[in-house]
C-alpha cells in the first residue's frame, strides 16, 4: 500500500526557533494554545512498508528517524542496515541536504537529483564524508518532466518544472534554467498521485495541472505574507525573494489555487511567523475555510484527523 | 555559579545509530535493560545562567537548545535574540560543526576557534549561508596554550594541544602540527577548573597536566577496544586510526589514566558500539569501578547522581 508519511512540517529553524521569542513560539514553548512543535521540513515515501524512500534530507533527519520505527534498522538484517533506500533531492538547499550528511557511518545510499543539485552538493568538501568506502553514494540523474521508479519499488516520481534558482551558498553556479535547480514531485503508486511543492516560487501553468492530476497536494505554505520575515529583522528577504509566494492576498496561493478541484490541500514547510500555526487565528481560519489542511509532523496521507 | 552541562554524551551517530540493529542498539530502542539514547556530543557552559557558551556545535543541537529551557530566547529581550553569546570549536569534525549551521536566521554569532578550524571552515561554502547580514558570524583565534575570555563571562578557556589531525574531508588542508587540528580545553571559572576532552588521540604529558589541574574532567569514552569499529563493518578503521584512545588494554585510557587523583572523571562521546553503554556490562562495571562516571545526557557539573 502506497504510504506518504510527513515527518517534519516546519520551514528552516523549524517550530519554535531557536532564537525566536515571538508570541508564537513562546506560547508553543510553553505548551499552550495549541501550538504545536513541528520539526523542520521532512517526508518520507513507501509502497510495500520495507523500503522508505525520503524526499529530501532535513537537518532534524535523526530524530525523525529514531521517532518513527517504520524507518529503524530491522533485526536479523544484519549489524548494520536501513530500510531507507534512497533519497529524492528537490533542490540544494541546507534545509533540504543536510540531513544527507547524518545518513554517513559507512553506510551505501541512492541519491536522486538533477545535475546541477549534485555537481553543487559533490563541489562542496563536507560530502567527501560520503565516499569513504566505494559505492557508499550512488548518485541518479532525474530531470523535470521525466519520471523515474524509485529504486525496485512501484513508486514513480515525476520531477516538475520550477522556477526557484540555486541557494545563496552556491549562486555562481546558477544556470538561469527552470527545473535544474528546484523541482516540485508527483509521486505515484497503486494508481495514486500526490504532489510534493514544499517550495513554490511561482504558481505556473505547469504545476496547476501537476496539482489538477493529483489526491492529494502537498504545497509551500512558508509565509502568509510577503513582508512576515522582513518584520522579524531589518535587512532580511521578502518571501517573494527567497522563493515562496505568500498564502495571502490576490497573488497569493489560496487564491491562485482556489479553484483547484482535489481530495486533500495540504500546507507544509510552515515558518515560524505565519499566524497559520496558531488555531485561533484569523489566518488559519481563512486556510481551512478555503480548504486547505495545516500540515503537521505525522501527518499521513492515510489518515486523516477527526 | 559556574555551570558546566552536557547536552548530549553520545559519539557521532548519537545512540541509538540510525543505520545499527546491534543488540545494543535494539535495546535502547525497546526501552529495555537501561539502555539510555543519547544525542551527539554537546556541552555549554555558563557562570552567570544568563550568557551561555556551546563548546562545539552538534547535528542535534536545535533539538538540544529546545529541551533546555536555560538556552531557550528570552521573553522581552527583542523579537528574536538567544542566550548563546558564542561557540568555542575544538575542531572541524563535521559532528562538531554541523550545528553552526542550525544557527543561521540572520543571527550574530561569536565563534572561537583556532586559524587552521576557521580557514578549513570557511573554505566550505556552506558557511557562506553564515554571511548573509553584516557582522553575522565574528570570528576570534585561539592558540594552545593561551587562555582567552569567553565574552564579557567570567569563563577563562584555556586550547590544549592535541595530536589530532584535520578530518578526511579536509585533508589537503593538513599542517601536521599538533595543536592546530584539534584541541583540547580546560574551562574555568570561581576558581573551579574543567577539562574538556571529548577526542583524544595520545594520553600526553601536557594532558595528563592538565587533567591533574582540574576538578572535573570530560574524557573521550569513544571505544572500549581499537577493533570495535571494524568489527561492525569490513573496510572501517581501528579507533586509534580515527583519533581515540580505546579505553581498555594496558594502552588504553582507563590504564593510563588510572593514577589521576581528580573529584570527577567522566566518559563523553561514547560509541554505539562501546559496551559501557549497558549497564549490566562487565565493561561498564570496570569502568565504574575504576572511578569513572559514564556520561549522560543532561549531566551537570553542579549536580550528582545518587
Amino acid at each position: 500500500m502506497f504510504q506518504f508519511k510527513m515527518l517534519g512540517t516546519a520551514a528552516g529553524g523549524g517550530f519554535p526557533q531557536w532564537n525566536c521569542s515571538c508570541a508564537q513560539c513562546a506560547r508553543c514553548r510553553a505548551g499552550v494554545d495549541g501550538l504545536v512543535p513541528r520539526l523542520q521540513l521532512q517526508a518520507a515515501v513507501s509502497d510495500d512498508n520495507e523500503r522508505w524512500f525520503l524526499l529530501n534530507a532535513s537537518p532534524d533527519l535523526r530524530v525523525q528517524l529514531e521517532a518513527n520505527a517504520a524507518l529503524w534498522p530491522r533485526l536479523g538484517g544484519g549489524l548494520r542496515n536501513t530500510p531507507i533506500a534512497g533519497v529524492v533531492l528537490t533542490c540544494a538547499d541546507l534545509d533540504q541536504v543536510l540531513g544527507l550528511l547524518l545518513l554517513r557511518e559507512f553506510q551505501p545510499l541512492v541519491v536522486y537529483a538533477t545535475a546541477l543539485v549534485r555537481e553543487t552538493l559533490e563541489a562542496n568538501s563536507f560530502f567527501r564524508m560520503m565516499h569513504r568506502v566505494p559505492e557508499q553514494l550512488r548518485w541518479v540523474e532525474i530531470r523535470a518532466g521525466e519520471g523515474f521508479q524509485l529504486g525496485e519499488s512501484g513508486i514513480k516520481c515525476t520531477p516538475v518544472v520550477l522556477a526557484g534558482g540555486l541557494p545563496f551558498y552556491a549562486r555562481e553556479k546558477e544556470t538561469g534554467v527552470a527545473g535544474q535547480a528546484s523541482v516540485g514531485l508527483v509521486v505515484e503508486a497503486d494508481g495514486r498521485r500526490v504532489a510534493y511543492t514544499p517550495s513554490v516560487p511561482e504558481i505556473s501553468e505547469e504545476l496547476r495541472a501537476a496539482y489538477a492530476s493529483c489526491e492529494a497536494v502537498l504545497v509551500d505554505g512558508t509565509f502568509w505574507s510577503d513582508a512576515e520575515l522582513t518584520r522579524t529583522q531589518a535587512g532580511t528577504p521578502s518571501a517573494r525573494a527567497i522563493g515562496h509566494v505568500p498564502l495571502s492576498g490576490a497573488d497569493g496561493t489560496l487564491a491562485l489555487l482556489a479553484g483547484l478541484d482535489v481530495e486533500r490541500k495540504v500546507l507544509v514547510h510552515i515558518n515560524n511567523t505565519n499566524p497559520i500555526l496558531d488555531p485561533e487565528s484569523a489566518e488559519r481560519r481563512a486556510a481551512v475555510e478555503a480548504g486547505w489542511e495545516i500540515g503537521v509532523d505525522g501527518w499521513e496521507l492515510n489518515q486523516r484527523a477527526l
